[in-house]
């Protein structure tokens, strides 16, 4: 335990690829005296044991967060309102509260439900990083390193709140931006949840037909990029579709109106049209990927 | 020049990425005595002779390919008819013809309007193979090796045609099936010609939107590698959806019909719909990517 700690005591709930990587860095930072580690399964939690991930299992819920300076609730979105629910009436008056959703509008209805007049402790985050596997031994401490980190804070968010959970996400390695949770959520539902419901959409749509074998033994390298983000959890995305089923739903409208189109100009033989939508999308692509490598 | 050389003289037209490389393929192979290079611009030209793709630029069509026992036509689709109704009246009879194109009926078409009493001689190719760059710089030996090159012979094809081009291909590493044109094409519109046409459709969505700075800031791998496709060549792009353009429309219209399932679902916040689709999604992707890697 480091006496120069900026957080002495963390608890995390969920110590997997998100929870277990926001341990592993702080810790590789030296920031932080104990992690304590919650989670639904005693195999991973003993397997995060075992990596040093957390130093200690949690039995007492209330008696660890009451003394924690420093809670990251990293566990599957839809059991963010239990946890806060649990850990609510525990919070000591140091302790600050983070949590790792894709979705932020939900957790913020869950918190105002849940905190009561603990809430200016609660300021949520959303990690913009994630890796092809999950589970504890996938976590690793650079995992969030030169990786936006999106705050959407509460009005009710205390400044000392919003400072002590930026520290946090500074010392992981995350680049902070400040978004509305509304705003983060569009903004999200354009460039990853309505991406991963398209990729899971050609691929259900393929692998329900007879000549299935036939198409998949022909897809390459465009097929396999496309698609990768089909092989993502199920469960985690179908929590994250309905949490934010408004923005998506919009998004989704908009990606059709679009498809209708380049059908239209495709039945027209409009070559022009074609190319012209192409040529943006190519010259968009090629800025973004540009000034993705000047970060 | 080897005296064990399957091909004795090699006409390519179009000596970039594809053409090139097939080029390269056959001289690493040790079976090609010489290759004569014809192409649109003679700075490509110049390359390729500087970097030993070809040993000559052609510059008289007739004279070059009837002395030729194997030509390639590997320039951009649109070209093809105006290539094949050049070469055709000056076509040896040792001549064999191949393609490189991404769709076949329209070539087996091409190819039906030009080469009369020559058709025989004329095997359609499709290389499933590519890479992010194009043009004689990016060509290399290996870049069939291990790919399929799918072969849409004709009726008319004969059986010594067929075994040429099919050797020729081989000699290149490439892993030969065949198909018909018409099967063929559909096959490419859905594991293909279809995921461009949406993944540059969700880029040009984003991109002429007043916020498309702050979507692409937060846009992360998911997006990436969803979108790689989206930098791909316009006019090449619009070239194959026009030539595939009706197995292109009704792969379409079938991913759109699967679009209004989910949106439905997600309309009714039906998680066991939206679910059981990514779960037989992801089932296929990892079993494709399992099948692969055992290719």
């Amino acid at each position: 335990m480091s006496a120069t700690a900026a957080f002495d005591k963390v608890v995390v709930f969920g110590v997997g690829l998100i929870g277990g990587s926001f341990a592993l860095a702080l810790k590789a930072a030296g920031q932080v005296g104990e992690v304590v580690g919650f989670g639904r399964s005693l195999g991973s939690l003993t397997q995060a044991l075992e990596l040093g991930i957390v130093d200690r299992v949690g039995f007492n819920i209330g008696q660890e967060v009451s003394s924690a300076d420093l809670v990251l609730i990293a566990t599957p979105v839809g059991t963010t309102p239990e946890i806060m629910a649990r850990i609510a009436p525990c919070l000591g008056p140091q302790t600050v509260v983070t949590d790792a959703g894709s979705t932020k509008e939900d957790v913020v209805a869950a918190a105002r439900a849940n905190f009561g007049e603990r809430l200016g402790q609660f300021v949520p985050a959303h990690p913009i990083a994630g890796a092809e596997n999950s589970g504890a031994l996938a976590a690793r401490a650079d995992l969030y390193c030169h990786k936006h980190v999106v705050l959407t804070p509460l009005p009710e968010s205390t400044p000392a709140s919003i400072a002590r959970v930026r520290a946090a996400w500074e010392c992981c390695g995350g680049l902070i931006r400040e978004l509305t949770p509304a705003e983060h959520d569009r903004v999200f539902a354009a460039v990853s949840h309505l991406p991963h419901l398209l990729s899971f959409a050609l691929v259900h749509e393929l692998a329900r037909r007879d000549n299935r074998d036939l198409l998949f033994a022909f897809a390459a390298s465009g097929f396999r990029d496309f698609t990768r983000i089909a092989a993502s959890h199920p469960e985690m995305w179908r929590d994250i579709c309905l949490a934010n089923r408004t923005a998506l739903l919009d998004e989704l409208d908009r990606y059709r109106a679009q498809l209708d189109d380049l059908r239209a100009a495709l039945h027209d033989n409009n070559g022009a049209r074609l190319h012209e939508t192409f040529d943006v999308a190519r010259t968009a692509r090629r800025a973004w990927v540009e000034n993705k490598t000047k970060d």
